[in-house]
């Protein structure tokens, strides 16, 4: 949702002054959306007449769903599939207002936080929930869908989101394997002729922040699979079967996804996307800002605020604030991009490289955590009265 | 010393960016001169070539003297005298590189802590020694002399200051009274025929932060009384003793200062000084700018940043802070003027409202006082660092 310009022909310095305020959420303390309207707040407080755009902004990880319905204005569709273990379930995905855009959470439809009521079955968890989502989304039309990964419960390669797209995976007797990644070692086909006749032919977008590689020591049972209970024993057999997983993929469709950083990720949902719908992997705030018009709020923009919790070597590592940092470093009047962070990690000179003109602590002095997430919103509305203040006083 | 425009008639985004940085004390962590090499030194790591000017401030109280001779860049003078409870005393005083200004501090001449190595004397506790070294920077030539107050440990209306310059105190037999405030009450007639040629002839400006009046439930010896050892008895004895003080004065000048706001500072010292010599009395912070030639300095400056260790609503309140934003908001090209302070308290409306851009604290997140000010020096710089970004960002 682009805004437009009220009044293109008006000089700079006549016109209203222009913020686009898009943080990230305080975690355990405000939602992206409650940091933003604190941030419009303080920002107004300055300059009444300022034309302040709220867009709430997520990583791509648990929580963006809410986040993209909150900007779209939409409310949540829903689907009755299962959950990572196989128990029904009613997974919510989201379609932009416009139809085009449509988003599944893994978090929401195959969770491990959905799980933990049980034991943790590091095998058996999987993803078809997800895969259903998708499939609804595409019933609904959209041309684009974006895959939320993080908060995984599974290790299955992304089989599950496949055959809740269609796909079948064969043993070789021509029967369906078990789903999750117990499953994988026993394939030896992919039976595509069932999957979404529109999976082909969307743009399919994973927001991904990890670069391991789908099997090996870094891959994603070695590195993931002992948080989601798999024993030493259960990597070592999810590995294998990720190993062979590769090889079915490479054979039925001709993508090779052994060495793709990021098809690690969630269980290495990532393969199985990549090799049969040419998904394509990004970090996942960039892939956020896209799918709310961030990009042409930027380059309208005088001031880019944005915010999250924690500001360091992480945020300028694909995160939000690196995303924002690299959008107005590439438009025209290259608004100043500032960050307010309940804590400030990286130092000045980084900041600056990331395209963050500048980045400020909320903590008015030493205080105690506590204390400090007690007062996050009026500390965020005061510190952006400051920083616009200082915009201000500078533009003269 | 103001710094001269190195090319007046190149365009404002050709020429070097010029920032001055006149910080106070952070008091039990750096001093004024500390403070301001890290803020220049995070300046200069964003503009390499700017022309950082460094002018270390103080508000006129203890430390004030000590600030002007570093940024003078002259040694001390000295003269013996004698200390607030009459032993042999060498007492540092500053005369400015061109002759024109002298400084005394009565901190320095006439302290409390000097004399805390006996039991507390309110009664005879005097301001000799600081008339000594007025005394001398008179016969140095200066055409102006300040007098920083704070730190006193007497209650005298100033009758030792002017008994230093040459004044004297007669009872009514015509002898010199007791020194201190227990002389007082025996005054009268104050006989000027000594005083040193050049006392009324100068320039007399105190440095005074109070508005409590000489006498009475808000005077010099019911408030600070006690602070210098004065009992209840004392207390009344003393503002007795002022009272008369007063009187004398008015018979002897024909200036009446009891009702002055702030003749109550230090004793009363301003009482003696206004009636006598005609002092005037000033906040200490702009009195220290004028001195150090803050004024042109900042009417040169495209960035103005100061500091202190709690930005809070004495700092609006005729302290540095006040004093750097009210100059700056006097010239016009109103350079943007930003605190950095150990503390933020004040909320940003009432730091714009005293002409101040900003104000952001070195904390950076939730963190405790003792490692804070550990890391005073460098958070300045890296915070320093960020605001020069900042600034620069919002003027492209």
């Amino acid at each position: 949702m682009p805004s437009t310009d009220p009044a293109p022909d008006v000089p700079r310095d006549r016109r209203p002054l222009r913020v686009v305020v898009a943080p990230d959420s305080f975690k355990g303390s405000l939602s992206a959306a409650d940091v933003a309207r604190a941030v419009a707040d303080g920002v107004r407080s300055v300059v009444p007449d300022a034309h302040v755009v709220q867009r709430p902004m997520a990583d791509g990880g648990e929580g963006t769903l809410d986040a993209l319905l909150a900007v779209w204005g939409v409310p949540a569709r829903e689907v009755s599939t299962v959950d990572a273990i196989g128990r029904p379930h009613t997974a919510r995905y989201g379609v932009s207002g416009d139809g085009r855009v449509g988003v599944v959470e893994l978090a929401e439809a195959s969770g491990l936080p959905q799980v933990d009521d049980v034991a943790l079955q590091p095998l058996h968890a999987h993803t078809l929930g997800t895969g259903a989502a998708a499939s609804a989304a595409l019933d609904a039309g959209v041309e684009e869908v974006l895959v939320c990964l993080g908060g995984s419960a599974s290790t299955d390669g992304g089989a599950g989101l496949l055959t809740g797209l269609g796909a079948r995976l064969l043993d070789d007797a021509g029967a369906p394997v078990p789903d999750g990644g117990e499953g994988l070692a026993q394939v030896v086909r992919l039976d595509l002729a069932g999957l979404h006749p529109r999976a082909r032919s969307v743009r399919w977008r994973l927001a991904v922040d990890v670069t391991n590689p789908l099997h090996g020591e870094r891959g994603a049972a070695h590195v993931f699979g002992p948080q989601k209970g798999a024993r030493p024993a259960d990597v070592d057999f999810l590995d294998g079967a990720l190993r062979h997983w590769e090889s079915v993929l490479a054979a039925e469709t001709g993508v090779h996804v052994g060495d793709l950083p990021g098809a690690g990720a969630a269980g290495g949902v990532p393969a199985g996307l990549v090799a049969v719908v040419g998904a394509g992997l990004e970090p996942g705030a960039g892939l956020v800002a896209d799918a709310i018009g961030l990009p042409d709020d930027i380059a309208a923009a005088d001031l880019v605020v944005t915010g999250e919790g924690s500001f360091d070597s992480q945020s300028v590592n694909g995160k939000v604030a690196d995303a924002i940092g690299a959008l107005a470093a590439g438009v025209p009047g290259r608004p100043p991009v500032v960050v307010l962070a309940g804590r400030v990690l990286l130092p000045a000179e980084q900041a600056r490289a990331a395209g963050i003109a500048a980045a400020f602590s909320i903590a008015p002095g030493p205080i105690a955590l506590d204390d400090l997430l007690d007062r996050t919103a009026s500390r965020l509305t005061d510190l952006a009265a400051t920083v616009t203040s200082l915009v201000l006083a500078s533009r003269r």
